[in-house]
C-alpha cells in the first residue's frame, strides 16, 4: 500500500497531465471501489478520467513509474468484486472514452471506444438494421463487457463476448499500445491474444478499443412465458429444446420464488410458479415453426399457459421484468443486499443440479431466488441478505461453496459469465489444478510487477 | 542441431519406454517432416508413436532432459511447414491416440484422443443424430486441427476449432499435464487458456484429449450451384446473402480456372466460368426458404442456372468435386506441386481484394486458381507449380507477398485458416506489431528451453 505521501506525489505528476480529470474526493473513490455485488468494497486512492489513448498510457506510465497498483473501470455492473482497489493506487475510469468510431454496416461490425454501453451502442445502430446482441442484463460498458467475458441472456443464441469481440487494442502493463485481431472473422495468424484479454479483468492490460461483432435485427421476433408444475419440468423443457435443435434466442428459467419477486416489482400477474421465458429471431415462418416446436415440448412437460406475442411493447415488458429481477429481489427486504453468484454445468446436468441447489437453500432460512439463462446451463442464485447478519452470510457462503463444488463434479465451471474478481479467486484452484499455474506464469510474463488489477484472478508466483 | 550420437542415446531411452514405437527409419523419417505443402520438408531424427497421455509425458520427458526439440504431428495436412523438424529432434505422432473417449449425446459434447481424424469421428456419430461440423476439407486429426484452429467449408455457420472446441488437456513443455476449460457451454473462470492452446501449432505444448462441441444433424439439407458472368457477380452475391441474415451452411467461390480443373479431374460438366456453391441446413421450410432468398439474389447479379437439390447423392457429389479441387489443380501439370495460400478479409473488401488479386496473377504465366470460403471472407489461391523452376517460385512468391499486404491493408489478416508454421512466420509482424512479442513473451513463460516445435509462429527472445 502506498505512502499518503506517495500518493500525494502521483495525483499531482496525473493532474500535469490530466488536468481536473484526477479526483481524490472521497465520494468519488467510494463510488470507485465497489460493484453490484456484497463484496466488501475497497476504495482507490485516485481516479482519473482519460479521454484518450495517449492519456491511457500516460496514465499507465506514471502509475509504473511510481509503481502503484491500476484498476480499469467501466461503470461497476461487475459482481464479485473485480474493481475493488484491494492495495489501494488508481481507478481508471474509462466512461469518457464512449465514442462509437466506426460502423461498418455492410461487415457487420463495430469499432468502440470502451466507455461506450450495450444500450448507446445499439441506440447508435438503431438506423442499420444492426444490432449488439449481447445482453448481460445491466447496461454494462463494452469494454468492462469484454473484460469480464460477459454473455447474458441472448448467449444461447448469438455467444458470448469470447465470441463478439473481433478485435482489441489494450495499453499493457510496460506502457505498450496492442492491437489484437484484425476485422477478418477468422485468422489462424498466432496465438489468439484477442481471446486472451477477453475475461482477463484488467490484470494484463487497459482496454482502450473494442471492435465487435455485429448481427442483423432478424425480420421476425416473438416471445413466450409458459408455467410449469415443478422447476423439473421447466428444466427437462429447456434441454429438449436445445437438444432438439431450435435455435432459440432466448430461454431464461425463474422459479417460483422468483416470479413472486417479479410480479411484486414490476406489477405483473405471471402464475407464481417455475416460468420459462422464450425469444425466437427469425422469418415469419421460421419464428412460427419454433414456437410451436417449444410448445410442444412444453406441453409434453406439463407446461400450462404458453402464450406467445409477435408485439414489442408486449416484449419489452416481459423482458425489462425479467432483467429487474435483481432489483424485485432487493425489494423482498428493504435495507437488503443481494449476492448474485452463477455456475454454469451440462445441460443433461443441470435439472440435477438446480434440484439439489434447492433443496440445499431449503434447509436454511435463506432468501434465495433462482434464474438461469439454462439453455446454456447456466443459473443464479440472488442471496437476499441482511448485510448484518452474520449467520446468513456464513450461510450463503456454504451454500455457494457447495453450489461450486456441485458444478465442478457435474462436469462445469464456478462461473459462467460472472468472473473471478477477488470473489471467486479462490475456487479457481479446484476448477483448473495446474492451469492456474499456467495463469499464473501468463500473468508474470505480462505484468511483472502486478501492477494491473493486482490480487484479482491469480496472484504472482511465490 | 543434436549430434548422432545424442540422438542414439535419446531414442535407446525412448526404446526403453516405448519398445517397437520408436522409429529412426529414414522412411519413416521423411514422411514426419513434410505436410501437403510445397514447403521445404526437415525431417525429425526420431519419430515416436505414443499410446497413452503417460508416455506422452515419459517422451516430453526425455526430450526435454536431452534439450532435443520436440513436434507433435497428427496425418500431416497442414500447409505451412507446421510439422517441419527445422532443428531435427523428435516428432511425437498421434495417431495411434484415436480413440472417441466418450460422446455425451445429450450435451452435444464428445471427448476424443488427438489422433481420431473427422472422418473417423463422424462415423462414430453416425446413429446419435449429431455431428462434428468442422471440414477443412483434408481428413485431418482432431488433435491437428485444434493446434492449427481449422476452419473449412462449414465456417460461415459453424464457426472454426475456435468455437467448438470445449477444453483440452495438453502436455505442457516442463512435463505437467494440465486440462483447460470444462464440458459447461460457456466459462468466466479465468484466462481463456483453450483459446490460447487452439491454434498454437505445438509450440506451447502436446494436445492429448480433446473436447468437442457437436452440432445436430439438420432436419432438411440442400445444396445448390450457380454460375456467375464473372467473379464480381458471384462475390458480390455471397456478400448480399450474408448481408441479408440467410443463415447459410456453406457458401464456396471458385473461379473458372479452377472449375475446368475440376470438370476435368471430377468429370462433372459445371460451366466453365465463376460457381458458387452453397449448402442449407434447417427444417424442410426454411432450407426451401434459404434456397429462395439466395436464388433471388444471385438472379439480380446475373447468376444463372441457380440449381438445387435436398438429394444426397447430389451434395456428396458436389462436395466432393468441391474438396477435390486441390487434386484436380495438381492432376493440370504432372509432376508439379500445388502452394495453397490464403487470406481473409472483411466482407465488404473481397470482390475488390480478388479482383486485384487475380489482375496480378494475370500479369505473370501462374498457373493459380482461385477457390474460397467466400461467406468468411476467406479465400485461397492454389499455385501449381513446377518444383524445379525457381523463377515460377519466385513469381509465385511475389504474388504471395502482395496478396498478404493487400489482406492485411484492407483489415485482413495474413493467413484465415491455414495457419503460420515457418511459412507465413515472417508476415507476423506486419500485421501483430507489437502484439508479436507478447506473443513472444507467452512462449518464454511457457517453454523457456524452446523445444516446442521451434521455429514455428514466433522466435524466442533475443
Amino acid at each position: 500500500m502506498a505512502t499518503t505521501l506517495a500518493i500525494d506525489g502521483l495525483a499531482d505528476r496525473l493532474r500535469e497531465r490530466l488536468g481536473e480529470r484526477v479526483s481524490t474526493s472521497p465520494v468519488v473513490r467510494e463510488g470507485h471501489g465497489r460493484d453490484e455485488s456484497h463484496h466488501r468494497p475497497f476504495p482507490p486512492d485516485i481516479v482519473v478520467f482519460p479521454e484518450s489513448v495517449d492519456e491511457v498510457v500516460a496514465v499507465v506510465g506514471l502509475c509504473r513509474e511510481h509503481e502503484t497498483p491500476m484498476i480499469p473501470f467501466g461503470v461497476g455492473t461487475s459482481l464479485e468484486g473485480h474493481v475493488a482497489a484491494l492495495q489501494g493506487g488508481v481507478s481508471i475510469d474509462m466512461s469518457r472514452m464512449n465514442r462509437v468510431i466506426e460502423v461498418n454496416a455492410a461487415d457487420l461490425d463495430v469499432r468502440v471506444e470502451p466507455g461506450v454501453t450495450r444500450k448507446q451502442l445499439n441506440a447508435h445502430l438503431r438506423d442499420t438494421g444492426l444490432f449488439f446482441p449481447i445482453d448481460p442484463g445491466a447496461d454494462a460498458t463494452i469494454g468492462g463487457m469484454a473484460a469480464t467475458r460477459a454473455s447474458g441472456t441472448n448467449a444461447v443464441r448469438y455467444g458470448t463476448m469470447r465470441d463478439n469481440v473481433l478485435g482489441l487494442t489494450v495499453v499493457l502493463a510496460d506502457g505498450r499500445t496492442i492491437r489484437t485481431g484484425t476485422r477478418a472473422r477468422k485468422s489462424s495468424a498466432g496465438y489468439d491474444l484477442t481471446r486472451l484479454f477477453v475475461g482477463s479483468e484488467g490484470t494484463l492490460g487497459v482496454i482502450v478499443e473494442v471492435t465487435l461483432r455485429l448481427s442483423g435485427i432478424p425480420e421476425a421476433v416473438s416471445s413466450a412465458v409458459c408455467a410449469f408444475p415443478g422447476v423439473d419440468d421447466a428444466v427437462e423443457t429447456c434441454i429438449a429444446i436445445i437438444q432438439s435443435g431450435v435455435p432459440v434466442a432466448r430461454i431464461e428459467l425463474a422459479d417460483e420464488v422468483q416470479i413472486a419477486a417479479i410480479n411484486r416489482w414490476s406489477k405483473t400477474d405471471l402464475p407464481e410458479r417455475p416460468v420459462l421465458f422464450f425469444e425466437f429471431h427469425g422469418s415469419e415462418s421460421s419464428v412460427a415453426e419454433q414456437a410451436e416446436t417449444a410448445e410442444s415440448i412444453a406441453a409434453d412437460n406439463g407446461g400450462t399457459g404458453f402464450e406467445w406475442s409477435a408485439r414489442q411493447e408486449d416484449r419489452n415488458a416481459l423482458w425489462q421484468a425479467r432483467h429487474d429481477a435483481h432489483y424485485a429481489n432487493m425489494a423482498l427486504r428493504p435495507g437488503c443486499r443481494a449476492w448474485p453468484t452463477d455456475v454454469c454445468v451440462p445441460i443433461s446436468r443441470l435439472a440435477e443440479c438446480i434440484a439439489e441447489t434447492r433443496r440445499d437453500i431449503a434447509a436454511t432460512d435463506l432468501l434465495a431466488p433462482i434464474v438461469g439463462h439454462v439453455g446454456d446451463g447456466n443459473f443464479h442464485i440472488d442471496f437476499v441478505l441482511d448485510p448484518d447478519d452474520e449467520a446468513e452470510l456464513a450461510a450463503a457462503t456454504g451454500v455457494n461453496e457447495r453450489l461450486i463444488a456441485r458444478a465442478l463434479a457435474m462436469g462445469g465451471t464456478c462461473t459462467g459469465e460472472h468472473g473471478v474478481g477477488y470473489g471467486k479467486k479462490k475456487y479457481l484452484a479446484a476448477e483448473h489444478g495446474e492451469g492456474v499455474s499456467v495463469m499464473r506464469a501468463i500473468k508474470q510474463a505480462l505484468d511483472p510487477a502486478n501492477l494491473m488489477n493486482p490480487g484479482k484472478i491469480v496472484d504472482p508466483p511465490g
